[in-house]
């Protein structure tokens, strides 16, 4: 998802009962289909519900993970379709300068032409979801500590993980549901050759850029193909001449069918963060304080290195740095917004109010009373420690500084048991930690880095000197930064990656100044790290008796929840539908080809590719327009619950036929990390036919439609 | 029908076929509703199509013409309703400084405290409308000069009328239908005591005002009340507190079912003018020329106004004035640039060129041929005197001039017998000719009426002198402005009116010095007149041919036409609708209680009483509350051809019953006085459950409610 916030939402009216009728809210778990078959069948799924539940059939076992973003297969011969923003990075790899695949996009006319996508990029697919909350809860009992509540999850959750891959070229992840209260464990096989497809020309898959980005109306085509590659033994490999297209359980048809509005909608993915069982207090801190202050670090972050880069070099390294950031600063500022229109603490309020009016009625009033107090206090201390882990962490934007630390952490760890080792530090962790600092090559400039961090130091003095790594910053004062940057040989990949695994004595020995940084600092960063493990586990704990007096007063309402997202695998399901605006004004349902010609200017972000325009103008639609709209249908919007980590993800229809991807929501869904509101929450999604349009009348891609059927 | 144009009509996307199933155009006589019987039975009209050419019964007996507005009988007792727009020259009358009738709006409680309207107010009712194109053609030949053709066609005219009004309190029109090819007699009954029955607060019947005029969403309660007065023997009265109510052959009920998107509506007055069947050549020169510099005069001639206006007192004189010019300037500034969106020219074009081709495969070509190269030829000529005519009428903006050229012009008239007499010289017209020249008392500052001549004279002095009156010019140099306004005695209300019946001696003879200005113009005046009525002759007869290969090629295509609007009754038909808009967005066809609270921000325009407010926050509804919408209509859209004279128009359902009053058009609307495009225009109307809602619940206002029997 991406955006371009704070433009007016002023003046929006919330129509009472706009989508009431059709309730879009909530992120499934598969394993939930079944409860929800009435739902479901009412709303007009056309096939059995407890499909959904079933992850080796098709729709669900076409779904992939790219760790991030979302994707589907869409041929035997491991086909993926994605967004075209998922896939940027690796468009951006094999981009050069007399090849620029952003601008012009890309098309491997034949597998061999297939381009390896960027180092680290996975399809990741479920191969099972399981409740594992016995197994985690295994000697976890209320008078740990917080700090041996946190090691003993971790241990288990271990101890699950290593089990699960013993499997080799498996991948599998334990997460925490419903606050704490429940865990499912994810396996997936983790495909590791993912090759470029298709991309088409950015002016296509990124039209509109940041001004439409979280806007309705919207003409944007965000889709793009890889393929994924096994080895010749249908096993996961790295990346092999003689690797084969991997052969998916399932993969998802092309619908035929007109979609239109009122119709229909399921979407599967990987939504990654919600925060919807969060209280009024911490919504009010972090709305009222930590959100403004990340916001204002962000484009702070973006204004410096605009500022600093030089050439075009430069802006290139930074692009994506600054893009992440920026998109990230629009987003909180549009989320505070919203925030503010919906009176979203008010809400929070209620809502705590309704559950302690409840909580008071009840046998076990007092169990309920003093989990919802406890949990109270603990989330308030919580909210500290989160602003000041927000303010130190800018630290780590300063790359070299972070690589240094990083490796220091690594040989630090590597003394222990892999299985006691930190996340993210063990030996599954491995490529990951080489791929992220090869990645550095490709975005640093010294000079740029050098601000970055001179500006991190400036925030993290404005904290306490309790809440700062001050043996840390003594050291990097003490050195100086000129040094730091000119005696350093961490820019050098190699130098960089030659520290891993290295043992800490010779950390300890170095003269490279960034590693004396991170020796320097480390004891305050574990000691960090204590304290803030203690926190989790004791918010932890009181977390798990509170969401069960919240789950008790919903049962008590017949409603059934869904678990907060978590970037495992989920699906909502909703209609294509527009929406009332201001009043007397609606969004339709469906943008189309005139839109498109309507907002070209010829210049970015609205310059589509001249042999679109043409085509557009042309107006043979064929098959792929609409009967109901009388033309080409672009994007459309549903009545879905989506958030970051959806991007790409398969919108199908009431057959589970593809009909689009999700790529975005609107400023209203920016509610939606906090509080879902029926009533303007929309998802935005390319609608498969002018992918297909686009694919086959502009960009010569028909052998991949079809490889989809879909010629 | 008011405006506020120029904001962006921009990136608007004329959807193709968006409403073209139930096109909307035709301003059609009533005596066309037979021929329209299936059209309107299918399009959903419930009572027979032929009771709408029944002008004795509802619901056409019920419609009346307020002279430039449109109004209907809503009760037995000659209760009329109108726009709040339409009677605001009636409001503007009885109010004064403790009694601020605009602001506060009116409410008379009992019969005996309604007040007079305005002078020169009428209520007409039309008792027949008959075709007289035998009559008015007869002596008519093609040999005829111009000028000898128009006054022949006056001299017909005026015998038909003159017989026609023999009877006491009944006006007669004849006018031109299908430009000059048909004559229709249109016989009223002139009701001339008319009273002032409610009009709501000014923040209410113009909420919104130049802002929201010609927009969508719109939140105006543009509604008001006369009643219409005659003798105790049932005629036509001047006001006396003896008159009684008039009872009117036909009232319109209230409908009482909830009119929701779709529904058919019907609405009949009196639309004005418009110019759909000028040519290519026709349309560029107005829209070319003539447009663009008769906005820019009105935008000089209104900020001269602003300019000169020193206190509260000059303002409220020339309110009046000032946002009639505001309002033309700124429909001519959206006419032009709808035009230009439109590519109008380019439409009438093609569509003279479909007529071509049509014509040249006709067997009488050579007439068809000859009849279009002769039209086109004299239109051309026509369009430099309608430019020279509309800069000269910039001097009759000062008023005192135009009130002793006038005064002069009826002194010349009255020597001749009164059928030969000029039309508006007449004795029919004496009390119209007494009500314009007393009006000046309202909206007369010296000091600016002095600067405005000068402004006028500035602007006539661009012309070439054959197409001045130099003789006027002169005098006015020769007296200078000083003088004229000094000198004059014509700024008092009784010496203006005693110049009426003078004879023209006693003007010669007269030293004020706008009687003599006035008397200098004369001679040059009545030549420009003269060659005027030749062209105007010519035109007339160039026309004729021209329009029957209009209409014989609509008739070979199985297209009914209908004439141009010419301030005649005329009923129109079409659908409840919203319609998209931007690609993505669209309108929807209502507009609610919520959206004036939103629009609300207590400063003027947007600053509804505060009781209407709690009411409307309050919510209760009751049978007012659209079933479909949950809520309070306020303003809807539909499909329905209208312009500027049917401001005040019924807006009635299938069964001929009142649901609201057409007020406005949209943007777009201001495209169809010259080509109607059915996809994007709108007529804006007033729910009638608004009406009733603010009538009922805010002003206190049940009794008319249950003398219209919607209480």
């Amino acid at each position: 998802m991406r955006r371009d916030a704070r433009r007016a939402v002023l003046g929006m009216v919330a129509l009472a009962g706009a989508g009431a009728a059709q309730a879009a809210e909530g992120m499934w778990l598969p394993s939930q289909a079944p409860a929800l078959a009435d739902r479901l069948r009412q709303a007009g799924l056309a096939i059995p519900p407890e499909r959904l539940a079933d992850l080796a059939a098709a729709p669900m076992g076409a779904i992939a993970s790219l760790g991030g973003c979302s994707a589907s297969f869409v041929s035997p011969d491991g086909l993926v379709v994605t967004n075209h923003h998922c896939v940027l990075g690796s468009i951006q790899f094999n981009a050069s300068a007399d090849r620029n695949l952003i601008r012009d996009g890309f098309l491997a006319r034949t597998r061999a032409e297939e381009l390896p996508a960027a180092p680290g990029s996975r399809v990741f697919v479920i191969e099972a979801l399981d409740d594992v909350t016995r197994a985690m809860m295994a000697g976890i009992t209320p008078k740990l500590t917080g700090a041996a509540r946190i090691r003993a999850l971790e241990a288990n959750r271990k101890a699950i993980v290593a089990a699960c891959e013993a499997e080799p070229g498996t991948r599998c992840e334990v997460r925490s549901y419903f606050a704490g209260s429940q865990y499912w464990r994810q396996k997936m096989l983790e495909i590791r050759d993912v090759r470029l497809v298709h991309a088409p020309a950015g002016s296509v898959g990124n039209f509109g850029g940041d001004i439409d980005n979280w806007q309705w109306p919207r003409h944007t085509g965000d889709y793009s193909f890889y393929r994924a590659y096994v080895g010749p033994d249908g096993k996961p490999a790295a990346f092999a001449a003689e690797n084969v297209p991997y052969r998916p359980r399932a993969h998802l048809r092309i619908a035929r069918d007109d979609l239109k509005e009122g119709d229909f909608v399921l979407i599967a993915g990987f939504p990654g963060v919600t925060e919807r069982f969060r209280t009024a207090a911490e919504t009010e801190g972090w709305y009222g304080r930590i959100y403004p202050r990340q916001q204002r670090m962000l484009a702070d972050y973006s204004a410096l290195i605009e500022r600093e880069s030089a050439s075009e070099a430069d802006r290139i390294a930074y692009a994506s740095i600054k893009a992440g950031a920026d998109n990230y600063a629009k987003k909180i500022a549009g989320q505070l917004d919203v925030a503010k229109q919906f009176g979203l603490v008010g809400l929070k309020q209620s809502a705590d109010a309704r559950l302690g009016q409840w909580a008071a009625q009840q046998a076990n009033r007092r169990t309920h009373g003093r989990a919802i107090a406890e949990y109270d206090s603990i989330a308030v201390e919580a909210l500290a420690a989160d602003e000041a882990r927000l303010v130190n962490a800018t630290l780590n934007r300063a790359q070299l500084l972070s690589a240094a630390r990083t490796l220091y952490r690594w040989a630090n760890e590597q003394m222990k048991p892999d299985a006691e080792r930190e996340p993210g530090y063990q030996e599954r962790d491995r490529q990951a930690v080489i791929d992220r600092l090869s990645a550095i090559d490709r975005r640093y400039v010294a000079r740029i880095d050098r601000a970055i961090l001179e500006q991190a130091l400036g925030e993290v003095a404005t904290l306490p000197a309790s809440k700062r790594n001050t043996a840390l910053e003594a050291k990097i004062a003490e050195l100086g930064l000129d040094r730091l940057y000119q005696d350093t040989s961490l820019a050098a990949r190699d130098e960089r990656l030659a520290w891993l695994d290295r043992p800490v004595a010779d950390f300890i020995a170095s003269t490279d100044p960034f590693i004396q940084v991170a020796v320097a600092g480390y004891a305050q960063d574990m000691a960090a790290e204590a304290r803030r493990k203690d926190l989790d586990g004791r918010l932890d704990a009181a977390r798990v008796p509170w969401i069960q007096a919240v789950r008790a007063h919903a049962a008590s309402e017949g409603r059934l929840l869904y678990p907060d997202a978590n970037g495992s695998l989920r699906f909502t399901f909703g209609h294509v539908k527009g929406r009332p605006t201001r009043d007397g004004e609606a969004w339709t349902a469906f943008t189309t080809a005139a839109g498109v010609l309507a907002k070209d200017t010829g210049k970015d972000p609205f310059d589509s590719p001249p042999a679109l325009l043409s085509a557009l103008r042309e107006g043979k639609w064929g098959a792929l327009g609409s009967a109901a709209l009388g033309t080409l249908p672009v994007n459309f919007l549903s009545t879905t619950d989506i958030t970051n980590g959806n991007s790409g993800s398969a919108v199908m229809n009431a057959r589970g036929e593809l009909v689009g991807l999700a790529f975005d929501g609107t400023l209203e869904g920016m509610l939606s990390d906090w509080w879902f509101d029926d009533a303007t929450t929309r998802t935005i999604a390319v609608d498969a036919r002018y992918m297909r349009f686009v694919m086959g009348r502009v960009d010569g891609a028909g052998h991949l439609l079809r490889e989809m059927g879909a010629d």
